[in-house]
């Protein structure tokens, strides 16, 4: 059997008592390690399950899925994923690999950052698309996400942001000198994207906006939502306009922002203020209209 | 402290290993039993929790909030929730009234419906607005839910029903003899709808809007999936047209309903493949499209 089991948000406590057993009892454990990631790493969570974990990166998902399923027919594999196992579609993949192997399979759900965002007080069943907000380059700089904020908010949704992780990734000059290195490959330190970034990046667009004559479906005013490490002892959530969030201090990773949908329901409102940023705090406009 | 943790969907064990150690060092226990259910009743909880849980039906989060939150600010209190602390509304209002008789609040989220979705194969971040399919009666049979689907499936999002659950409701003719009763309420026995009933609400939906010259936004034909017990270990999932989810046969409680968006991504159409209705087993339209 393979089991695919979400390991919830904060730390190695976060798991289910059922994952939990389940895990204990396979003979392989893999941990997904490129999608998302805990306030504690690998070792601390190998002490805590007492088991020894086998780091997938991206590459091995893609390229060595049959590694990862070898014997799971005959015996327990399991493949643990930070949050839930369906928040990104390689893992539909695996689970599809596995299904023409005829390898059963079963998936011990978790909270992910798809459910949880629900924690700052915005209604969970009012957001719309969620998007994903990459680091930009050079000469790469992609604004078509902006598109489906617009149409949530033109719908009064509200638009989960998920920013932009970069895990063992290569950078475009080891990638040219790939022979230079003689075949080795060499990675770039990890990096997240912070709201900070994020904001920046989004305001940036909304001058591209108006330099092209469009007018904006966001602004500099419109109340957004900066949400850090949530699920975790040191979870930060600040509300505030898109401006406040180029500046707002939420600490280390991982983060995520929320564009809200215009007009909130009272509760969603007052849940809010309890998380606004105070007006001394920044050098941009107050959120007294919260 | 006050803690409001999330049991998850399936059974006592999708809990989490900290949401466990955090309710058995709390001295008051709390089980919130109105928005959803577990797969298991409130005596095997008790035993595997080794604590004793008392009930909290909407009356009394509603009208005795403020004896959940008793002494919450010289001890521990837990509120459990099934799935996820914020999935319903009222959950907000327990933690704004903490917030106000200065308790402090902490949140251990798991899994949710919301999330758990995802099972099916169909991508989290394409799910538009959440609705609410209500029991129908003789004189109350709104529709409005229906232009959220609409609008959902003209943005190519899926739509996420979730369907009516009625647990501890006094009936029409029990709220009218509350005098004869001698002011003692008597409760329906819990019922919960099924997808059967959902997708012959929303056929019947179909029909009116044909009656009043109206195009519906959904057809028989529509690519449907039905869900029951998601996250358990008897769960079930069934792909077909909304014509067949008025017959297919999922089990008992809880079901929910995903209307999907018009055009799936590759992957989504294959992870649907694996649960698709077969020909023979219904009188409708096959799912050959699929």
């Amino acid at each position: 059997m393979l089991y695919m089991i979400g390991l919830g948000l904060g730390d190695a406590k976060d798991i289910t008592v059922k994952g939990l057993e389940v895990l204990r009892r396979c003979s392989r454990v893999y941990l997904e390690a490129y999608t998302s990631v805990l306030t504690v790493g690998k070792e601390v969570l190998e002490e805590f399950y007492g088991r020894k974990l086998i780091l997938a990166d991206r590459e091995e998902v893609e390229q060595e899925a049959n590694n990862i399923l070898k014997d799971a027919d005959i015996s327990d594999v399991a493949f643990l994923v930070v949050g839930d196992p369906f928040g990104a579609t390689t893992h539909s993949d695996l689970i599809l690999r596995a299904t023409k192997l005829g390898i059963p399979y079963r998936v011990i759900h978790n909270a992910s950052i798809m459910n949880a965002v629900g924690c700052c007080g915005l209604q969970l069943y009012r957001f719309g698309e969620t998007v994903s907000v990459v680091f930009w380059t050079d000469t790469w700089r992609p604004e078509s996400f902006f598109d489906k904020v617009k149409k949530n908010r033109q719908n009064g949704m509200h638009t989960l942001c998920l920013l932009d992780i970069k895990v063992k990734e290569q950078s475009l000059e080891n990638l040219i000198n790939f022979t230079l290195n003689r075949g080795r490959k060499i990675y770039e330190p990890p990096h997240y994207m912070s709201v900070n970034q994020a904001a920046q990046q989004l305001l940036e667009i909304v001058q591209n906006q108006r330099i092209r004559g469009e007018e904006p479906a966001v602004t500099e005013e419109t109340l957004c939502v900066g949400l850090a490490r949530v699920g975790a002892e040191d979870q930060k959530i600040a509300a505030g306009t898109l401006q406040q969030m180029c500046t707002v201090d939420l600490g280390g990773p991982l983060h995520s922002l929320i564009i809200t949908g215009g007009s909130l329901h009272p509760l969603e409102m007052e849940m809010l203020s309890l998380f606004s940023i105070p007006e001394n705090s920044s050098e941009s406009q107050s959120i007294d209209g919260l």
